[in-house]
């Protein structure tokens, strides 16, 4: 996990600063290129064949919103970015997948890395990287690959639903950022679960070794989680401070609750790693419990029976003269003692509240 | 709990910001709308039938209070929400019970957020999201349903007991935020009983690991309840440096006082929680000491009889050559043997100190 | 402790801010007024019969300490508060007496609030608030009830040493906090005694439950005291940055030498924190050290006797042929094998250095 | 490790501020040193036979990097300083090993300490430290000894690759920082490696006492590199907000890339401590559940068998009058009982699921 | 240790501020009082025999170094202060052993109160209390008694070794202190070995309780130390922020230069502070280790013998009908059955690897 992020990472090490490299794994993924075009009146949506047909929306005057799946496709990427402008650095992080989320302001843009976390089939947490770039009219994003978590923001556009047609740019960066944040609940509310589980399951007893790897590893998805969503909160607040045309006033409202939602999200989070630390904590009392107990048992029946066997071992001596050898009613009385001794020794443990 | 709240918000996902969604369990319950209208001179009481009625006292003089219950009606809400001129995302956050305590600052009203604390029959703790509008001349209270703890604030409206009556709307909204932070004593009063009753089991060693199990609920209440209440610190201390004629001066001196007791409040949450923490100190070292006894008695009891025994194995050998067993004292010498080794362990014993 | 702390607080829950309620336990203790006033040259000591001859020293150009002890006559001391014009807000401070230590700056005087700490015959620590209201030419002090650290300081007035007589009301107030402060040296030098003597019994093997106990109660004193003395820095840093006539520039060099001593305070109090938490860390090994022991002690005996033991149940068996059981020197072969296993036992015990 | 930096320093003890003394170990390597000397349209690499000769590049038009090889030869390093006016300090802190990264501003120069970390053929981590000097026109740069990381920033001077020959001296500065830390990421890589090594062992049950060491060995490494790498975060802000022509605008987008990458690598740090914690608690339950282990083995031998054993011996008793001996079934009985016992223990333990 | 500073203060207790009492131990140190006296050109050395002799230096041109040792001559040190203007406070400060390292800015002159550490003949770390005054052209230093580490400064006086004869009294402040700083290298090394030590013992499995004792007694000495370094790092930031002609621009640099040395003694403190606690980390494992040892000793030997033993027991049974008893081979076929069930246990306890 953290280790995959840090070899890609590795890659591009000695390679000139500025230069292009996809950091993800080598994928053959074709690139697929989705276009929004929308203002009050209308909106067009097309899916575009050649990098270069998304070079005609730059300066109209309806919002645009240009969608670029596929990041190992470098060439494509870059193609545009000098078409808008874009700086070599932030091409180079668009395409480098082990950004922490951030923000850079340039000129007459805003460049946004995030990360966007869903399930797979298997309910493992994937970090997709999403960069945006904000420009007047325009909003560029980047993904990994196709799949997102847009749908509903598509169908907003389409149908016209609440106030995104009515708005500028930024409201339509506020709304993709606004549903990446929401999947954040789900995948916290998922480790909710998990938690829970583990728990039912040590207060159950169930404290063997794999347990607690995965304890631990659930642990380190946390850390993981955490640190993905954590710098998010300094960048919108950035968006909130920034002071250019390019986020309008009654937008900054909108940023405001993502950062309200955003600090639900980390104290969750950190009340989650709190439950974890908790679990830890229950599991070695109970493993201690279970130590106890067991030993308990051992005492009981070695304490019980070992003055027993010493006693029948006396009476199994071969020495000429023991006298008790020879009573008539030798045998019934040791009996007698031994459920005696029994006896006693069960009211002593019971005493201790060891039974 | 925590996993609850996470749920309630995940209906939302895919929604258009600013739609009104309740986010609490469906109810039933009806909406019940009360008014208090009072300056020095007089003061009407009201139940009101509808929404409706409450647009009236919008403009009036007097001081009012309308404290609307039952957020499930959101149509009703969104209206009266419409008449006071309110942000759509303020009507949002009211009706969405997952917030976290916080004010928002609008041209001419304070919006402020908190939770209500109370115990419910079974001295559960129950969390209710109360919300406050606070305009020019008036206050308006959003609660999730019937039964609260501003009692004694209606009792004191009603009588003109202390300077209530004489003063402006910003004062109501303190008496109301001060019953609320008042009750917050009961709460972690109970908590603290709560936590010495388990310090006494603990030391009277009931060290199962049911015990265990419901301390760590009680930490995550804790951790529950202190969530709730922190970020009221920072409420307070924002109106308290909040400058516009909505909070005059003389009532900041009050608001100051809330102050005061909301730290006194987090402050003993803290020194609950370590004190939650020397709990499973004393649980671990209690399971420790409980296991160090059991050992004891087990090796007590060995190590006394099985040398015993083996000399009783000894004797009952069939050697055709054991001259001992000819002896005519020997089984009385044999007897007198073992005394002296029982008794010079139980010598070495109570040496060790481990009788 | 901390509960009935909370309790205390609790009474109020209900009541119109700024009531009067005394919030200690109930007492009948009589009202003690004493009064110092006192320039360069002359100096009277009164013990006041009621609250109403206070009055006249108000004004008077020499300075005047009137010590109020017996916080349950909540009349008189609002009949002062009235005439020496106190906010209700302050009053209601004055008698409620779970302050945290602060200071709250009026226009024409001071409010200062902090904890006086001293032993009782027990050598329980005991916490009595002490409020100082600091004006010109006057210090009013009130306390719980009779009995405090300010000996000295009486001493020092009535005979002009040291420079008190020629200073103003805010060297008084400063020499007043200089002795409960130099107190707290007292109170946590009799903590680390108690630490060293825990200290010295666990290292003994003394690990029974109830120095458990005493730890984890250890633990929570401190906490209270660190409690009770840490937020008067803040009340001291703040007054060194007054800026009125009532606190003079050369007298602030005195609070900055109290800052100082607070500072060595708190820093031992934080030495003594993490001594208790070594404690527990010597206590759990020490525990851990000791089972260890027990379970070789049980692992030696059992090792040895267990299969001299079996050999013994062989030979004793009664099969018709076992050519051993007739051999001439079979018995003292017997025991020579068996000590032959017992010192090998020994050994091999010994070179683990179990022994 | 620590140890050994701080007895470097020791070494000074006694000396007058500013001498020059090497720190590091003494050695014998020969003094190398190695010139470039480049602009857009041409570019010369040379060895320097001796220090004499790098005093020419001072003042050249070109951009100059000289890099030292060598601390221990104290003379030629104070003979180039002073050549360039460098203050005796800088001198001091170059060829004492154990700075922290730092950065200290003079007037015409930037001073820069960093820590360039790599590993030795066994791959232990090595700590060379690396000092720049940015002026106007050139870079000097003092190595402890030959062997750096810096081949792939020859190889872009020499070929004139990326942008590096049309820039400043301030951005040679910036791809040899860049180098360095781009192997901070190699360096933390192997350690993430090494944890998830460890993680395996410990959960195949490999709990001795050496991987304990290992794994205290591994904590310590980490702390160490992490104190070579985090104050390089205030180096490079302060970089960024330096203000003189020497550190041009433009290239400062490039060092705040640099941070974004230190910010990664202090994360991956930060990761790799917590998941080292964990692993101390995986090795610490590890231990215990293979106590719980053992103790369940010997509990259910014990159990199973001393009942057994007990009615052996009874029956080996040499009472004249025991009448079950003289049963003709007796034996068979016994045998069946014994079976019954042996399957009714199974059967609750296996209940118990200690089986 | 901790605990004996506490009482030191105490003693103080009840005395008006600006009380001189020594707070050390009672002690009839002769009082010795040595003076440098030096400019470029000359430099005089003598020992004073009383305190008004060195009255004469105040006002000269050159450069005065008067360096007073044993604090139990209040008197001397009184009329030495009086003399130089000295405000009581610091008088007072000055004897009072228990300061924190702090620095008081007055009008002509600064008070700086720090610690020395050093060894005695046993190791043991001593804290001595240093003070200085630095004035315009004179420094004072206070120590508790003779012996100090300013003997190389006493060196470079002499014989105008380095530039200290050439520079003002500011600089000789300066290279005081590093004398004093530089002596707390050799402190924290010998710290460092000895956890070294400890380091060793614990992985040789020397886990007694005297061990544990130790290391948290080296605890306590790292609490101690590290409370006399911190506060320093304040104290030197203060210096170099320091606005007036007492301290020039040039001897900041060297002032920078202490405070980087400071930063690494503090660093190599807190790594300390980290080991000692991985020491009590490795404790505990190894102890857990070892008592799982003990544990499979035990199990081993009981899990093989107590069956074995049981067999042995059924044909030492006086039954009349056992068939086995008449076999021929029946005791040969015994020992066969023993052997194997034993070599079947061995192998059992090879595959768990318990052996």
């Amino acid at each position: 996990m953290a280790k995959n992020r840090i070899k890609k990472q590795h890659k591009k090490i000695g390679k000139a600063p500025g230069s292009m490299i996809y950091t993800g794994e080598k994928s053959t993924k074709k690139l697929f290129i989705e276009v929004f075009d929308y203002n009050v009146e209308k909106c067009t949506e097309e899916e575009l064949p050649t990098i270069e047909h998304a070079f005609d929306f730059k300066g109209s005057d309806s919002v645009t919103w240009i969608n670029i799946n596929g990041l190992n496709h470098v060439d494509a990427i870059e193609k545009l970015g000098n078409h808008y402008n874009l700086h070599p650095l932030v091409l180079e992080d668009i395409v480098s997948i082990s950004q922490r989320p951030k923000i850079d302001e340039y000129e007459d843009y805003l460049f946004v890395v995030l990360k966007m976390l869903y399930h797979d089939k298997d309910d493992n947490v994937l970090y997709e990287q999403v960069s945006f770039i904000l420009g007047k009219n325009y909003v560029l994003s980047f993904q990994e690959s196709e799949g997102d978590v847009f749908d509903t923001v598509r169908e907003r556009i389409r149908h016209g639903k609440g106030r995104v047609r009515t708005m500028q740019s930024d409201y339509l960066l506020y709304i993709l950022m606004d549903a990446i944040v929401d999947n954040y609940f789900t995948i916290i509310e998922t480790l909710g679960d998990k938690i829970e589980d583990f728990e039912t399951d040590i207060f159950n007893g169930n404290v063997n070794n794999s347990i607690n790897k995965e304890i631990q590893d659930l642990k380190r998805e946390i850390l993981k989680i955490r640190r993905s969503i954590y710098p998010l909160r300094e960048v919108i607040s950035r968006i909130d401070k920034h002071e250019s045309s390019l986020i309008q006033k009654r937008t900054k409202t909108f940023y405001r609750d993502i950062y309200d939602h955003l600090i639900q999200v980390t104290e969750n989070i950190d009340i989650y790693r709190e439950m974890i630390w908790s679990l830890m904590d229950m599991y070695m009392t109970t493993i201690s419990n279970k130590m106890n107990e067991v030993m308990k048992v051992l005492t009981i029946m070695a304490s019980i029976f070992i003055p027993l066997t010493f006693i029948a071992g006396v009476y199994g001596m071969n020495f000429d003269h023991i006298p008790e050898l020879h009573y008539e009613y030798a045998y019934p009385v040791f009996w007698g003692v031994m459920i005696i001794i029994f006896l006693g020794m069960l009211y002593y443990f019971k005493r201790k509240k060891w039974l």
